[in-house]
């Protein structure tokens, strides 16, 4: 077995058999097969393609490269929910408590933020104290005593993956769908969650910018969840326009909590309440009553103590950027379109995200919405305020925006797009 | 600029922009783009090419990476021959001294062996005392005092593509017409010769398998030295079979020799001299009577100097094998095929090549041929002997040969190939 063979049955378009999959994981996973070997093979995927076997295999294979958690200890089932990234995608913030106060364990591993998507840990880590952290011992004893844990992937999960993820990011080689089912499904699944509830997001703002595209990366990881005895469920959901009113990190935590107390805009408590419906779901709690918890206070309070148990302050107060830019309405009328990716471009130029792995974040940067789609605007109000700590990179930020809205005259029909398009199980 | 942009453009289908071409291989030689993301570039290329603007700009890059020579110095008109490499192919040792003994001047920067094909410095090298590296000016002062000298390409000459091609070997992207023809012509165009014949093999032992690929890759290297202001020309020549009776470092020194001789095999003949009347023509001289040189022994005094002038002696006797192994014809009839590529791989297998750049090669090791296509063989006569120091290695070898050949019943019609399948001006 050697990797140009590996390599040529691929750029060949055929099929890599069993056991061409599990020795190129395994070497590449050794240091055997080079840098520039595994991104000549993966550039061959995403352009040949991988069948639903070789996924499988491929995934089987990254599995292997790690150990396997297991929460068989607990007394609550587990339900797990991943996203494939957004802009003001802060879903998880309030959605793994409440999926907890309603009695399930979230085992949430969560990723930074990468190129103009967020990322989960970034966000929390704008609470004082907060750690992202946590030995696998910690983690367990969090998600036992709180119900939920949201926290950094240990190194020991789906090692190959971590490796082959950071080396198709400098490659060219993130989008394909093959290799981003089996990067996304090996983690969840070498995790050892019961159940999965995938939000595959689709639009501007999204790695994925068709419905088909979406579709087919849903119902492989669905397959791929399936077959390995996690129940899966896939929602694709709409990432035209950012979710909420914020991207940021601070920013969208403050917003989280906003839901959390039973306020907060009506596309992120939608979004919330569907998928803890799913999780809740799959879990078996079929009972459930999300609403309640919203309203009820008891998502929060599992917020509060899960927080707490990783070292923050809930009531701490959260950054704030030092300096703001309002971007007014030039004319009045319907907002008819808000595009999630620039909106993500200029929060990420204003210090949100980073460019590279080893950057920081700033955790009071990123973009503030007034208005969404289907609202009404006059002209001259805001209709967004960007948030910095370096005001040298305004002016960068707002090269991302110039296209970033349409206004229509008042009156023009406006038909939104479903928060949840499709649901694939 | 970034190299990820670039990938994504050839990736996605797009034409690289001049700018992007000159950026990217600038950046390789400099070690700014890493392999990993130069393979990934490959791959793209390989699997949705280039056009002929790219490949141009590319080679210009590539020949800009480094030195340019010039032969204007010399007396005597410049021509060049390349061969894109077959089993058996010592063209070049009786081709050059015969072309300087017309009244040309022959600068050949040649390659060593690399898989099944064999290489012309790991052939000349065999014979005692020759040395293939030289300064720039050993090689003008061999050149001018001798009309040929054959040597290996200083390292100032194009190193983009001696990073690029040492990275494509490993990664599974050679077989790319695109980098195939600007690797070649990148080094021909820097080395200023005035002509160059360019012979481009197709056959099972040959890159190129069908004339369809022969023919594109001719065509694209054609317009490529035209367009650089050197006059080149294409002859698609047979690599179904080797080239005359032998595949290995010193027996094809021997059958070189036989050539210059006046005698050796029929093909080897045809061949040098097809090639040595396109080179005379492209470099103006269309008086020369190359077959006259042959016969005369002049190409013969030629050749003894140019080894000569290279540290070699062209009387000592040639190394041979210590063991040898003989294949006879399971029956009677014609022979009406003996696969090139079989062949190469036996004698590669025999320690006639290299598996890795680093690896030495035998100087006795290879294959004999006691027959051709077309031949009449008798049951039990020796169809090739094998030639080794390691006889542990007969076994490996003889497993590269049971399908190498077919024996028909005696009668049946043979319509042999010609040697020159096509030309392309």
């Amino acid at each position: 077995m050697d990797a140009i063979s590996v390599i040529r049955t691929k750029r060949d378009r055929g099929e890599l058999t069993p056991e061409q999959i599990d020795w190129v994981i395994d070497a590449y996973t050794r240091g055997e097969v080079a840098d520039e070997q595994m991104s000549a093979l993966a550039m061959a995927i995403l352009l040949n393609g991988m069948n639903r076997t070789e996924i499988a295999r491929w995934t089987a294979a990254m599995i292997a490269s790690g150990e396997r958690m297991n929460f068989r200890a607990l007394s609550r089932p587990t339900t797990d929910k991943h996203s494939t990234g957004g802009v003001g995608d802060k879903i998880t913030l309030p959605l793994a408590p409440l999926v907890a106060a309603c009695g399930a364990a979230v085992p949430q591993l969560s990723g930074r933020g990468l190129g103009h998507t967020g990322g989960t840990l970034d966000k929390l880590e704008s609470i004082p104290g907060w750690r992202a952290h946590l030995s696998n011992e910690e983690m367990l004893n969090v998600l036992d005593t709180t119900g939920a844990v949201i926290c950094a992937a240990g190194d020991g999960l789906a090692p190959a993956d971590k490796k082959l993820y950071a080396l198709r990011d400098v490659t060219g080689t993130v989008e394909a769908i093959p290799l981003i089912a089996s990067s996304i499904m090996s983690k969840k699944i070498a995790e050892g969650t019961g159940a999965l509830v995938l939000d595959v997001k689709v639009g501007s703002g999204a790695f994925m910018k068709t419905i088909e595209d979406a579709r087919e990366l849903a119902s492989t990881m669905v397959a791929l969840g399936t077959d390995s005895g996690v129940r899966t469920v896939a929602l694709l959901t709409d990432m035209s326009t950012p979710l909420g009113l914020t991207a940021g990190n601070a920013l969208e935590v403050r917003e989280s909590v906003e839901v959390l107390a039973g306020g907060g805009p009506q596309d992120v408590v939608d979004l919330t309440l569907a998928l803890a419906r799913e999780m809740l779901d799959a879990a078996g709690l079929k009972d459930a009553d999300p609403e309640k918890a919203l309203s009820d206070g008891s998502a929060m309070d599992v917020w509060r103590r899960m927080i707490s148990a990783q070292g923050g302050d809930p009531d701490a107060s959260l950054p704030t950027a030092r300096e703001h830019h309002i971007i007014t309405a030039p004319a009045s009328g319907v907002l008819t379109r808000l595009d999630a990716y620039d909106v993500g471009v200029a929060a990420w130029r204003l210090g949100a995200g980073r460019a590279r792995k080893e950057d920081p974040v700033q955790a009071g940067a990123g973009v503030e919405l007034h208005a969404k789609p289907g609202d009404t605007v006059t002209e001259g109000q805001p209709l967004m305020t960007l948030h910095t700590d370096t005001p040298e990179k305004f002016d960068y930020a707002l090269k991302a925006l110039p296209d970033a809205y349409d206004i229509a005259p008042t009156g023009t029909p406006f038909a939104p797009l479903p928060v949840v398009r499709e649901r694939i199980a």
